[in-house]
């Protein structure tokens, strides 16, 4: 059974469903403004407020001892934290990509060049089924749509979401259709066509592609389709609470001190302190002080000029950056990142498009790490933040690297032959590389 | 102290190097072709009958069940597999970038398509640092650099390995130097650039980069460089013995029935076997018969060609094929790839260029993994073999997949939106897709 609309689902079969939803330890679904509790459905906005919903569970059966044993006992995947997600329990046995349980690396050369000296670690969600952290917030979202019945998967996007949901589509037998802007440069429309799903040119922009989604949404022709981030963004949102759960599971249970992370539409950074509450909230990790750093690129830079100016509210901008990643001019979650950042000491911060490309450079160079446009602004920021004594280098420190540098060669495309020499020992003196 | 050539290190310094050499279990170096020892060292060739010399181990010492225990208990990398392999025991505390524990997914779909009913895998080497099995094999290149006081890794090469020697070579704190014919495309360029070593344009081809490199490794100029895939290539080469350890502790401490593997230059797959004998002799899985088969692109398919003729040895050809990561016309190991498919039973077979993209087609669209042209190769022989009954298909078979879609997108340049529509309703419906 697949549930259209906010209105229909929240009064009528939304509460048949939810006798048939088992989404494990999800008990509802609850607005972020107004706290109204609605039964689990392929809803997205409070009926009562219009406030964005996200999932409430009901952990109140852990013990954290069994629980701790039981994730470590479990695959080297998300779904190793399956009792803390809203997918069933036999979630593993499913066709699914299983992405997560990244490398978190020890970046000591790094460190040096930054500056740091109290531990720092990059997240390197490039290790991915397909290269991009979004393969853990898809993976959630095709767990619900599964449950509520639907079969097929969409989704408006510019990049790494189309390949997310094409190749997770592909594997666990649904059928998929992407929209994307018609002009794409070709590279990104090979890699989200070739996993076999409708892929959709809209004649028009990024906009006009999410205004015809929201409208497919509401017709016949989108019934049983799962939209991952419109009518399944509640359970696809939380899919970024694993990378929280895998960087502290990864420091042997404990929370870092600091943490920096991109932002696009906020999503990330406020599911990342969600997962750091609810690690303390069951005793898997130590009640201490967190901070959260957001990242953004100077030419879409709506949080961190908010942030700057001591806003609640985020002016959207229009974006112009090479980090195309996280160029969303009027980020959903603005508010709340403005928030969390000020509630735990922390702070938004921008980088210019050269300090990102010269980010890219430093991190490959320093860890062999090759990170898209949205890690050169995390590891930029990182750099700024130090310089500018907002992030204290003598604590421990965990930087996000989000996506794949192959996906954003152009960025780089300057970096070329350090020499050109004759097939002669000769000519490689002469170049003086002896 | 690093020793350049095969005579000074085996005749004096060899002797000298090896009484401090910790290269765990690796007690020597032996000539496949007359069985004549040397002390470890970096070289490569019999001073005796100038065949390959490979690591020759002591695993004496080993009991089964707490070498089994050891492993399982190592970390989520091939230095689980540390005990196994020419590596101190610490090196999993060494900077490197810990490739390998990639994913064996259980193909369903896949194995649909192609027939298969006895369980098909496929062990997917994309999920690697640098997105190919060669960050396996530079990984043992690196610790023997160490070991040997190299201070510059270097090697030749079109693509992969390029990048796999940067990456690591970065995060270890190496200097590298790659040499790759000047005029390659841009995009393999920036790879390989982008971890900031140098990296030489060569004028002239591979052939010519090849003989350069031999050139250098015999002069001053080379001093104190290791190159992975010449100097080096006895330790780099056993890197890919963690494939075979992978697929049996994957497959629950069980050996396949049936391994696809890709023909380059032939050792990846012959170290497949050495691995699997290992692990047989060790105890660690059941001892019964496997078969090996080899995948060739008809477009260079000297192994295929001498297997189908009932050759011992391999006729070089000129390679003329998308499938460029296995584009080597005269395999080194070719006539031990002859053997290992005649003496397991299993066999050497080709497809073409069509059939190399039709494959990663259906790859993508059954199971959502990108493959490079490599892992088309693979496929696309598995469906063959099928086909003509070499395969049983009521046998457990796993199929390689050693690169990666993204460093390959022309392969599938032609594939694209599946329309294209206005942003409205109307549009949507009159192109079918409702």
């Amino acid at each position: 059974m697949a549930v259209q609309t906010v209105a229909s689902s929240t009064d009528s079969t939304g509460t048949a469903s939810a006798r048939n939803v088992d989404l494990g330890p999800a008990a509802a679904l609850s607005c972020r403004e107004c706290g109204h509790r609605v039964p689990l459905g392929p809803v997205f906005a409070c009926e009562e407020c219009f406030g964005p919903l996200e999932v409430a569970y009901d952990f109140s059966s852990y013990d954290t001892e069994q629980l701790r044993e039981r994730i470590e006992a479990g695959p080297a995947n998300i779904w190793r934290y399956a009792p803390l997600l809203p997918v069933p329990a036999d979630v593993a046995d499913k066709p699914n990509l299983n992405p997560g349980w990244t490398k978190l690396v020890k970046a000591d050369n790094l460190a040096g060049e930054l500056g740091i000296t109290g531990g720092l670690y990059v997240k390197d969600d490039s290790g991915n089924p397909t290269h991009s952290f979004k393969d853990r917030v898809v993976a959630q979202a095709l767990e619900a749509a599964r449950v509520f019945g639907f079969t097929t998967l969409s989704c408006s996007s510019t990049g790494n979401l189309a390949g997310a949901v094409g190749a997770a589509a592909a594997r666990a037998g649904f059928r998929s259709c992407v929209f994307i802007p018609h002009d794409l440069e070709q590279g990104k429309v090979v890699m989200a066509a070739v996993y076999g799903g409708e892929l959709v040119g809209i004649e028009g922009n990024y906009d006009d592609v999410n205004r015809f989604c929201s409208e497919l949404i509401g017709d016949p022709a989108g019934e049983g389709w799962g939209f991952v981030n419109v009518n399944l963004r509640p359970y696809y949102a939380e899919g970024s609470k694993t990378l929280a759960y895998e960087i502290c599971e990864q420091l042997g249970w404990q929370l870092p001190d600091q943490i920096v992370v991109p932002i696009a539409s906020g999503s990330q950074l406020t599911k990342i302190d969600k997962g750091l509450r609810e690690l303390i909230g069951l005793g898997l990790v130590e009640d201490k002080p967190y901070k959260i750093f957001g990242a953004q690129a100077e030419g879409c830079s709506p949080v961190s000029a908010a942030f700057k100016a001591g806003h609640d509210v985020v002016r959207p901008q229009k974006p112009d950056t090479i980090a195309k990643s996280l160029a969303i001019g009027n980020p959903a979650d603005g508010p709340y990142v403005l928030d969390i950042a000020r509630r735990t000491g922390g702070a938004v911060e921008d980088v210019t498009d050269e300090q990102i490309v010269d980010a890219i450079r430093v991190l490959a160079r320093t860890e062999g790490i090759f990170a898209e446009t949205a890690g050169g602004v995390t590891v930029g920021v990182t750099r700024k933040l130090v310089e500018n004594g907002v992030l204290d280098p003598s604590k421990t420190t965990v930087v996000l690297n989000t996506g794949d540098g192959l996906k954003t060669l152009d960025a780089v495309a300057g970096t070329g032959l350090t020499a050109t020499i004759r097939p002669s020992l000769e000519s490689f003196r002469e170049a003086g590389l002896a």
